[in-house]
């Protein structure tokens, strides 16, 4: 080991080569919840510096972790007996292009601090995901991030036009892939195939993201529901209206209550949370027509947004974004003194059957006597059930992982798919399976992993991810 | 091989298994105006077939070459010594999914036909390249087709949202891959790496397409200048401002007047057509943004059509449709009993650079005594010059080849692509191979060889493409 430490404190010099048990630690894991484990964290401050870290790796079969923020839910960035690379020190934009719409950025940068930045301009990178304060453009490319915008941007596979990537090999190949421009005919997407791969294919060292102006004006609606199904029936009636949709979330009643109380509404019910994009002199009436289609469905009671300005201004607004502060805290203040996991899942399914998912769930976790919010994306049927394990409780443990299969059985039963921006790390490998094999596809997985062959033919670059 | 068309005629019949010398001829030619040859035409009727097909292929070596409508400019579906599966008998809408906005299609299906079907719907799958009366589903993905609207919905890419595909292996394995809905985390994006895979990884027997409501209104306006330089100015000015584009697209001085001449307008220099989407109460506010911008840059005429109806009704809307016809009969007049090809090319660049681009491209067609037209979609830098060679004179073509040659070096140099939707095919591999190597990249092409065989293990699908 001494021998491979040597040669990277010859290449970074020791303050960038941290072998301090204590900082380990602290890389070692991530918001899943995992720990793993690692020998040291390297901190590069150039393609150049993490193409030699590649070739001392290589040579030394040394497993490679690549880590922005750590955010990650799923296991994808825990380490097991390597190296972690911290892109820390490599977090420049390289170059803003207001003209092409581009921006080149390094992997360690901050999504919430480059719109920041982008917003002087009037621009946007439109892919932010929740935790966009802390995620990393490595971080939501390798993990095919999502967003709450899904519904009017699509997803980050159209954000990326361009990467700059590190190969697993012998002479830690430097490749440029993709275009700066959004056609872009080069034979095989390998971009499209890096996007998503959970860094277990190549090391992301530099990418070019396609920005787009800012809106103009974004309408917002509240309309709460006494119950999930009028709130499911109102989401598939706004859908049919001819709206130019920014966002289109949901929290369910129990959810809605803990955060009324930790930022001061007096909302309790279901609440639907609905962004129009039009211009002011005419954004009434379109809020109007969601207002109508919202009362139509079974609404209890509406508030209504005509700006940007008017929602933030408004202690409402909170609701959504305190969303995932506030159960955290009413979570730990319900377990204080044990050793709480707090477990945020993620599916997707077509909305049709959403319904029945969801009543499904319910009977499920009075079953297993689990408390279980539901959250998240319903516009784009992206949701997120929230539940919690007192890990010293094996009893719960046990009931709260049962419930989480049976739940996702169904999930898979129900033509959804396992994960909508998560991905699969560690923690959904076997789920994977099961969805595939439901599809009568398993094949797809022994393509994936040739294809990861061809990328990593000494299987060290995040190595027992995904398969 | 009359034993592998016996064992086709087995499984199909005699009439959908066609060995007519004359038929072959139709089959072994593209848009391309490349011509190949061809054993057999097969019609399969369902993907069980297809994969039965497949079986008897691999087990005898023989080449398959799928086939849409064969609109393709690239050479990508000119077959070689093999079998032509033809999906003019799998064209059926299998699903069509309001509710949850998806639509289930076989290969065959033109999208022409399916945007007809859907607009009864008031829905719509944007991505229509301007060949999209013939087009197919298949065509369009396998050849990571472009459309006009690019600009409002992006690239194709996030409009498949999952494949039924049959691999050229032993089984003739057929693999479901993607979800039903815009986010899909499933290991590595196996849909998007078949998607421009040009048919040489996986025969595609069935899709399902995202779609979204068709828009509630769109204006139109024509601005014409009396330069290039002028119309650039304007499109990158436009750019700046927070519009709701739909389409922009421009066409030159030449091929204005010809159009004009063939459409029965009287303009005459570089025109530029601007869509953009807004609700008919507002909509000439926002007209009024474009045209001030247009008139600001040096627009010499401006045309204002409030919404689709007044641009269908005018014979202006005419110059951009009939653009494609109305060159051809133009170069046919003037070639009357020659044998002309003609050339459409397709770059896309960086807006910054374009001027510099088209400048060069003016100066190289007066030296090389070229006549060219330029178009395309200039909002996102796709670009389609269009020119044509008279085969009987070795001159001419030697010096049009030249041309085409010298043009793409400076695309490259200029950091564009060589391809925005036509693809590689057989005409641009070595293309391909200068704009990887441009970029010290070369070993991107390496990738996708290995990531062929894994697919591919025989080499019998649609071989000679790309690389």
């Amino acid at each position: 080991m001494k021998n491979f430490l040597n040669e990277f404190r010859k290449l970074l010099g020791s303050e960038r080569v941290i072998t301090d048990s204590e900082v380990l630690k602290i890389y070692s894991r991530s918001a899943s919840g995992i720990s793993g484990n690692v020998f040291a964290i390297l901190f590069p401050e150039n393609t150049y510096e993490v193409s030699e870290i590649v070739k001392i790796c290589y040579k030394h079969n040394i497993p490679i972790y690549t880590q922005g923020s750590a955010t990650e839910l799923v296991g994808s960035a825990i380490p097991e007996k390597g190296v972690v690379i911290s892109f820390e020190n490599m977090y420049k934009i390289v170059e803003l292009n207001i003209e092409d719409n581009y921006v080149v950025c390094e992997p360690g940068l901050r999504i919430g601090e480059l719109n920041i930045y982008l917003e002087e301009f009037g621009k946007l990178f439109p892919i932010e995901p929740s935790s966009y304060k802390s995620a990393t453009v490595g971080g939501v490319i390798n993990s095919g991030a999502g967003s709450l915008k899904c519904i009017k941007y699509g997803s980050i596979r159209d954000w990326i036009l361009s990467l700059e990537i590190v190969l697993p090999d012998e002479n830690g190949t430097i490749l440029n892939i993709g275009c700066k421009t959004i056609k872009c005919r080069q034979g095989y997407d390998l971009t499209r195939l890096i996007i998503g791969s959970e860094g277990t294919l190549a090391i992301v060292t530099k990418a070019i993201l396609r920005i787009t102006n800012l809106p103009e004006n974004i309408g917002y609606v509240i309309a709460t529901f006494k119950n999930i199904e009028n709130l499911i029936e109102c989401v598939k009636k706004l859908r049919f209206e001819k709206l130019n949709f920014y966002m289109i979330e949901f929290l369910d009643d129990k959810l809605t209550k803990v955060i009324s109380n930790f930022t001061g509404t007096e909302l309790n019910e279901y609440t639907l949370f609905i962004g129009i994009e039009y211009p002011i002199e005419i954004i009434d009436k379109y809020l109007n027509i969601v207002e109508k289609i919202c009362y139509s469905t079974g609404s209890t009671y509406i508030l209504k947004f005509e700006s940007v300005e008017k929602w933030k201004q408004s202690r409402y607004s909170k609701l959504r974004q305190y969303s995932y502060p506030a159960k955290v805290h009413e979570i730990l203040r319900q377990y204080e003194s044990k050793n709480v996991r707090i477990i945020t899942e993620d599916f997707v399914i077509p909305l049709s059957k959403l319904n029945r998912l969801i009543s499904i769930i319910y009977k499920l976790s009075n079953e297993y006597k689990i408390d279980v919010y539901l959250s998240g994306h319903i516009g784009d049927g992206n949701i997120h059930p929230t539940t919690w394990i007192d890990l010293d409780d094996i009893n719960q443990v046990k009931r709260v992982n049962e419930f989480i299969e049976k739940v996702f059985d169904y999930v898979i039963e129900f033509d959804g798919c396992i994960s909508g921006e998560h991905g699969i790390g560690i923690i959904k490998k076997n789920l994977l399976t099961k969805e595939f094999e439901k599809r009568k596809s398993i094949k797809a997985i022994e393509l994936m992993k040739e294809i990861k062959k061809i990328f990593d033919p000494k299987g060290i670059l995040n190595p027992g991810k995904i398969f």
